[in-house]
């Protein structure tokens, strides 16, 4: 008889999570198409997760290290600008400042530039909240630390991993980070943690293609490396002609000047089962194989669940497909935590994946 | 003895309104610096306006012809993009479709688009509230039919003085314009009511002179002149270092390319009184006899009143001033409504500046 700890340990891979993003926890509802609802995005999805983990037997969670995140000569500004992150450290304190309003207040924009109007660097903060977002999600007292931990969370799994130590990693990560873009935040996401691993991975002078297979697409990851030719993108997501982010996600992106033709959008319709994901997966990973990379990113959103709110139906056992025909790659892994909201099912699907890439 | 209404007559002006205003009436409370508020713009603010002036003997209101204000080759499309007219007539029917909420929902934006990323047009409605508006206003299912009313309530005004037949005349127009840009909705505005006669006075060939006295800079109305050197754009308002629209209205903008030196900002400090505004209003005034206008048109907000929730200070005795400063330049005078919030002193306020101008 085989005990489960021998089990676990046989089939584990390297789980890196930290108890630090619980300081953000966004409560106010907010209006999602006209109707308020409450946010998904809750410290609880990292408890589902890491307990599907443990009871999978994958492995427990290890501590994250401090990477210096913060400042501009962090790991962060090697992909997002200064101005953003020093204005997403003291966003709350000035939000307090400016309103008058207690630390559980959520600092929200609603002011933007008009277009192609010359502005001075926005200084209220009111103007910097529009200015450093692309839409209306809110800053807490405690978000810049939430996301700064994310951070220390991705890269200690990818160190693990660039080092040699580990083949594939997995950093339970929230907040989430692909809609973080150079310098602004949204869809959930305020720093990108995927994209400053990546980033990490090309300092070290290898070619990296990141798979989003997270049910939005991932636009910030795409604005990142829209220009380069070290880093391919590849997403599969719901067609932003119906879904969030609306505006990016289309096929014809393809990136541009030395980043032209590394940048691979699959815009799929509404209510898609395996047969269509998988088939868009198989030419997605193709053009991984293409491009011949180092090293995969994965930024894995399993809200294409479809216990998940939203349209796609994929069923237990899709999950880990997707985890097989990422590992059948064959090259060092970092998986990184994006999207999934359907609590009852999160833990399993994430776990799902990792069994494949253990 | 003088009869009133031979008093009305004598020191009346012409007074245009309509009714039709009352089909864009928002009710959802919206986030103001982290506080929900009641929508402060609201239909009685008409009723309130017009009472005051009945009152104060000016005038009863006529109703407005129509202008033909729809569509490409009309007066709107002068000073806003084809694109943006096509939307705002659209956009509550769209939301309808894609939201499945009724006609008494509210039609709000959220996603924004990523700065410097390439996009096709948006074409989903949700992508369409946020390219085509520069903060969260609504849009109501009778929003458009109000705003184009409005255009024809000012047009109407305008053609009077424009045609010699009034020396000064006032369209009191609900929704408000100066915060609408070219092709974007924001605080309350739509369509840009005083750009849309200045521009049809233009088209006549008149040098205009636009005076906004609203407490929040006319950002949209400075956007639309922003290079033209046949329309002067002061603006005398909040300080936008501390008050909406935060973005623009600093005294450094002054115009580009043949607009250069034709727009001037004065940037007021939180509680100023009558000492203090009325030199800013004589610096503005002496800008405006330097360039020469043949005609004036005057953005006319009262929410400078201390009894407004802003921060300015007027009293009842201010407002009588500012008619007179503006009717000392001795020059056909278009009087357009912008804000002003306070119902109870509202009313009073634009009968005071209208009665020296009158």
């Amino acid at each position: 008889m085989i005990a489960p700890s021998a089990a676990c340990y046989s089939f584990g891979m390297l789980i890196v999570a930290s108890d630090a993003h619980r300081t953000h926890h966004p409560r106010e509802p907010f209006l999602d198409r006209g109707r308020l609802v409450d946010p998904p995005e809750v410290p609880e999805r990292v408890d589902r997760i890491l307990a599907a983990i443990a009871g999978a037997g994958l492995g427990r969670p290890e501590p994250p290290r401090a990477f210096a995140v913060r400042g501009e000569s962090g790991p962060a500004a090697r992909v997002h600008s200064p101005e953003y992150l020093e204005f997403l450290e003291h966003a709350h304190a000035r939000w307090r400042d400016a309103t008058g309003l207690d630390e559980s207040s959520e600092a929200v924009a609603y002011a933007r530039p008009i277009r192609d109007q010359p502005h001075l660097d926005p200084e209220h903060i009111i103007a910097q909240l529009g200015w450093y977002s692309h839409d209306s999600d809110p800053v807490l007292a405690g978000t810049f630390g939430a996301a700064v931990a994310a951070v220390d969370v991705t890269l200690t799994a990818w160190e693990a991993v660039a080092g040699g130590r580990e083949r594939a990693a997995y950093a339970c990560t929230r907040p989430p980070g692909h809609h973080a873009a150079t310098d602004s935040f949204a869809g959930y996401c305020y720093l990108n943690n995927a994209a400053v691993a990546t980033q990490a991975w090309t300092d070290r002078g290898a070619r990296v293609a990141i798979v989003d297979v997270d049910y939005h697409h991932g636009n910030g990851t795409q604005q990142i490396f829209y220009d380069r030719d070290d880093v391919l993108f590849v997403s599969l997501h719901a067609d932003p002609a119906f879904e969030y982010p609306f505006f990016l996600g289309f096929a014809g992106e393809r990136g541009w000047g030395a980043g032209e033709d590394c940048n691979r959008n699959y815009p799929l319709p509404a209510g898609v089962e395996w047969d269509t994901y998988g088939d868009a997966l198989a030419s997605a990973v193709t053009a991984v194989r293409k491009f011949g990379p180092d090293a995969v990113v994965v930024s894995l959103g399993v809200d294409t669940a479809l216990e998940d709110p939203d349209t796609f139906r994929l069923v237990a056992d899709d999950f880990p497909r997707i985890g097989a025909t990422i590992a059948a790659l064959d090259r060092p892994t970092l998986v990184v935590q994006e999207g999934g909201y359907c609590l009852d099912v999160l833990g399993r699907n994430v776990a799902g994946v990792l069994q494949e890439l253990a």
